[in-house]
């Protein structure tokens, strides 16, 4: 009998896990297809945007990683399209055939029907976005030290960052680390530590996933860094240096945008149910309805929870789903029933700043000193590569100890030699 | 007595080395423009278009490296003018007054009135360059497995590099390394081993500015790492996909540049004398004829050395130029006469790969290993920053253990989320 035909799009935590799950497993043949060589750990992108850790950080090549399973090829492509009739997947200049279909292409920031909004407040999703939001940051300091004006002055050292979810806490803390820290005693003419990082949240409450006792601690943890927190407050346009809230304007020469994830733009041309966030519907054993050899995975899809709730968009769910998934495909191998995908509650976290973060395992909290503890050791775990962790943890306590940043590099997107500049 | 106004104009190996001579001391108020936020190591600029060494770790921000001297600002600028005459720098919305001048600036690649050729064949003086010549580089690859016309794929796995200097050498080097060993299991339908790499070369040997016996070695040992070496040979065109050599032509998807270099374009509006190459010819004191408060320096001036040749485009020469300027200009404050500049040769170095490189230091010459431990450790050595250092010795400890490579990323230039895009 022929080897199966498994096809995984995308290179993520739930790809990457269900492709392992696969490796080296007879009568199973596996092309991962990623338009990115590497895969990224997206919990630790926002220390790319604020300069903590370079992109080869938190990112190894797929390649690297699965080389060692013989039965895996990956490629760098585009999915243009699928056929789920006749079982085939359409990349740029070829079509390929699968028995089995895993899609795992995660989501990306949404703008609430403003993608024009996307180029005045980039989110966090990408490496490119990440080193595109650390230009910004490092070089609205660099345009205050220069700016005469202190109108000006001031709008360059306003950062509003959209959202409060882990992500945009995430960001507002490290940015007021930096301006407080780090970059104390690099300016002659303005003082960083007078930066105001201001946290907008639609909600009445930021990190509203957790537990509102956490949420309030790690509020309070933010302001103690300097971060402004506003709650309850609508953002109705975002403009090249300035936030429209209603009758309010804030004027900032860096807007940073983490509120809203869309899921990959090939759900709409699926043809199978989605729910109102656009996410595809799956059966519980992670597959479609109509297409039980269809597996779809992570961000891009919704499950009910036990609790009714659909599963948070979180690694672990990501991971688990990627391993159930693998095998639901090798017990129809066996011919053995399929079985419905259980979610493992791992618990969640977030972390504000240097030695502060929050917990929430279950009914267990936890918050302060331990808690960010407890983050880093979770982080650097689940990192992918020895290296990498080795130097996660070597960074970080470096930056710990000395309160500098290693990646501080404000990189031009042009690379051919620009003749018009002298230096 | 007012502080005299110093203006350096760049931060690379004799700016920073000017600006801490000067750092701290008293009646000096220096002022150092630079269009980039970093320092760059540029000697270890390869290892980063080789996905050896990530930006950050061969970079150091300008103003962390200086923020201890308390009478030296930095900004971030274009320079646009000099007026020598009325001792005035112009950058964009100001225009600065000084009492000495420091011009540092570097140099940039030359195309040989071909700037048309950049394009196709990208140089190595960036970190843009760097990356971008990484992503070819790895991109060369993926597209050679996706392709199935073979004599399409052996385009993909052909790189030529074109000039061999130091910096020819070591791309092909590293890149044939690459090839043979980083790559080896990570692809599924080509045999990256059969790579071909190609250093074109229009003088009569490799390393020309080395002993000769020493460049022979050189030559052998790229030879046993599989690049071929065409000597003699001028390009005469270089296409998208081909570079004309003459007669013939050569089909390659990756094409580098690593022949001439041309000092920085403020050269031509200097209005002082210039050498064939460009580059401002100063007094022994490495000041202009005309105007003793303006120095320049490096790659950007020309000095004859006591042979009667050139001073070479070495760090050693611009470290040494740098450290000399700024004590001219303390000798001209406590009104001691200034001294003639004096190269202390501390000879010159190229690495051919893992295990090997040649050295060369007055009449003495290394070889293989030994040679490249040398390299290893001077240049770490001489790499700012404590961490960086740390850092780069684990990662070639880690490449030289594993060969493996720490950050194979591919990266885009466009960091807005593509909406054609599917993964």
């Amino acid at each position: 009998m022929p080897a199966k035909k498994v096809i995984i799009v995308g290179g993520g935590f739930a790809g990457l896990k269900a492709a392992r799950a696969l490796g080296n497993k007879s009568d199973i043949a596996v092309t991962l297809i990623d338009r990115r060589n590497y895969h990224l750990f997206q919990p630790l992108l926002y220390q790319v945007a604020t300069a903590g850790l370079s992109p080869a950080e938190i990112s190894g090549p797929i390649r690297g990683i699965l080389s060692q399973y013989k039965n895996i090829s990956v490629f760098l492509d585009n999915v243009e399209s699928v056929d789920l009739k006749n079982k085939k997947l359409q990349v740029p200049g070829q079509s390929l055939d699968y028995d089995y279909l895993i899609l795992a292409c995660g989501a990306k920031h949404s703008y609430f029907n403003h993608p024009e909004w996307e180029e005045n407040a980039p989110g966090l999703k990408t490496l490119e976005q990440a080193t595109e939001i650390r230009r910004r940051l490092l070089m609205a300091f660099e345009l205050a030290e220069k700016e005469s004006d202190t109108e000006k002055q001031k709008q360059h050292l306003t950062f509003v960052i959209v959202g409060a979810g882990p992500t945009g806490v995430e960001l507002a803390g490290a940015i007021a680390e930096i301006s407080r820290h780090t970059l104390m005693k690099d300016f002659r003419r303005i003082d960083p530590s007078r930066t105001r990082v201001l946290l907008i949240e639609a909600g009445p409450r930021i990190l509203a996933a957790f537990d509102s006792e956490l949420s309030r601690k790690a509020a309070r943890d933010l302001e103690d860094l300097g971060v402004q927190i506003w709650t309850n407050t609508r953002v109705t346009d975002v403009k090249n240096t300035s936030v429209v809230l209603g009758e309010e304007i804030v004027k900032a020469s860096t807007i940073l945008w983490a509120a809203g994830v869309q899921p990959s733009s090939l759900n709409k041309i699926l043809g199978t149910p989605l729910d109102r966030a656009g996410r595809v519907i799956i059966e519980k054993e992670l597959c479609l309805k109509d297409h039980p050899e269809v597996f779809v995975l992570g961000d891009q899809a919704c499950l009910m929870g036990e609790d009714g709730t659909p599963l948070p968009g979180l690694a672990s769910v990501a991971m688990q789903q990627g391993v159930h998934a693998a095998n639901q495909i090798l017990r129809d191998v066996k011919s053995q029933p399929r079985r419905p995908f259980r979610y493992l509650d791992k618990g969640q976290m977030a972390t504000i700043g240097r030695k502060k973060a929050i917990a929430q395992i279950h009914n267990l909290k936890f918050s302060g000193f331990f808690a960010w503890i407890l983050w880093l050791f979770i982080h650097v775990y689940y990192l992918i590569g020895f290296k990498n962790k080795f130097f996660v943890i070597w960074q970080w306590a470096y930056a710990y100890l000395t309160l500098k940043r290693g990646a501080r590099l404000i990189v031009d997107k042009e690379w051919r030699s620009q003749p018009k500049s002298s230096v």
